[in-house]
């Protein structure tokens, strides 16, 4: 069976995934950027040049073996980007997913097929009925689990989450979204490992128990 | 000036330092004592036997230096240990201090002498009227705080810890009292660090820049 990954989730100190006050102009609200700046600085973002220790390590394995993506709509876009018909996205033309990606909205429209292999469909779904069509696209890949937290959330509590990847900054946002509001007793169903790497962060991966 | 330090501070993932229901059997609640297990298996807790790696050193660094603690009322004992006036602690008549211990709480008592050199005192006041206590009573060496989260916080929000390690323990809590709640941008007055262990706990230090 195709498993269900999360890769390079990144959440503050205090467990923020998202800052306060989301905008076209700031889709991780008061957070900025700070909460990816330790992606950024590996070649797996920015190619040669670009850090090759174990954040890199991370950041590379959010591509391979992937054959499409689930997201909210909050990742899709600015809230109300529903409001516009021809609203196509955060990444411009060609977007960075080359699959399908399968965007949760209580407001869905037709999908729309964009440049470089992305299409966007639009599904009102459970998290479950999500993932039978998003494993069907995949056709015997994996299926990766973009965000928002609340989506991650969701996923988890529906037990349909195989490999979970998180990222802890060294900041405190004080507000904004949690990642782990209501996921008490993980650790009976995932293993667990933690590693700090240099740029200060440590990366949390949770293994779902067979 | 002598410092004020927080030390083997532990919380769950999702940022809990203790759990809900606590009472006199279970001083953390529904957490019992999963938050400190990484401690118990240091030489510094459990002498020879007990590991001597990064946990043990970080553990190590409780007591050297410490003239005085300040704790609140939460860990001096159970709810409603004021009610008994014959109250004298959870340690039993030999407490671990060693050294004057400041008890924050609304009921303040007569102060009690207790054997090996601790003695409780109790304040009604305001962290920096119980840090000006303690670093009296603790002449020129630092002051331990000594929790829970609630004076942590209390005293970190009014700029008074110069030292803040915390501990992070691979467990979702789900409930209890959150340590980080309100301390947005704490990056910005301290230089933090992050080092995972073999034990699978992550050691978070907070120095504060001078």
């Amino acid at each position: 069976m195709s498993a269900v990954r999360v890769h390079n989730f990144s959440i503050s100190i205090d467990g923020f995934a998202t800052g306060e006050g989301q905008a076209a102009d700031a889709p991780f609200g008061h957070a900025g950027e700070r909460l990816h700046e330790w992606m950024f600085a590996t070649r797996s973002w920015q190619g040669e040049g670009g850090s090759i220790g174990a954040d890199n390590a991370f950041a590379e394995r959010h591509g391979p073996g992937i054959g499409a993506e689930i997201m909210g709509a909050g990742k899709f876009g600015p809230p109300n980007w529903q409001d516009d018909p021809d609203y196509r996205g955060a990444w411009g033309p060609n977007p960075p997913f080359h699959a399908p990606v399968f965007v949760l909205t209580h407001r869905p429209r037709p999908s729309i097929e964009m440049e470089g292999g992305t299409t966007f469909h639009f599904l009102d779904a459970s998290p479950a009925e999500a993932l039978d069509r998003a494993r069907e696209a995949a056709a015997g890949q994996d299926v990766r689990l973009g965000g928002g937290p609340t989506v991650v959330r969701d996923f988890v509590n529906a037990d349909l989450v195989d490999h979970l990847h998180v990222v802890q900054v060294p900041l405190l946002l004080g507000r904004g979204v949690r990642l782990w509001d209501g996921l008490e007793a993980l650790e009976e169903k995932y293993d667990i490992e933690a590693v700090s790497t240099p740029s200060r962060v440590t990366h949390l991966t949770f293994t779902r128990r067979r």
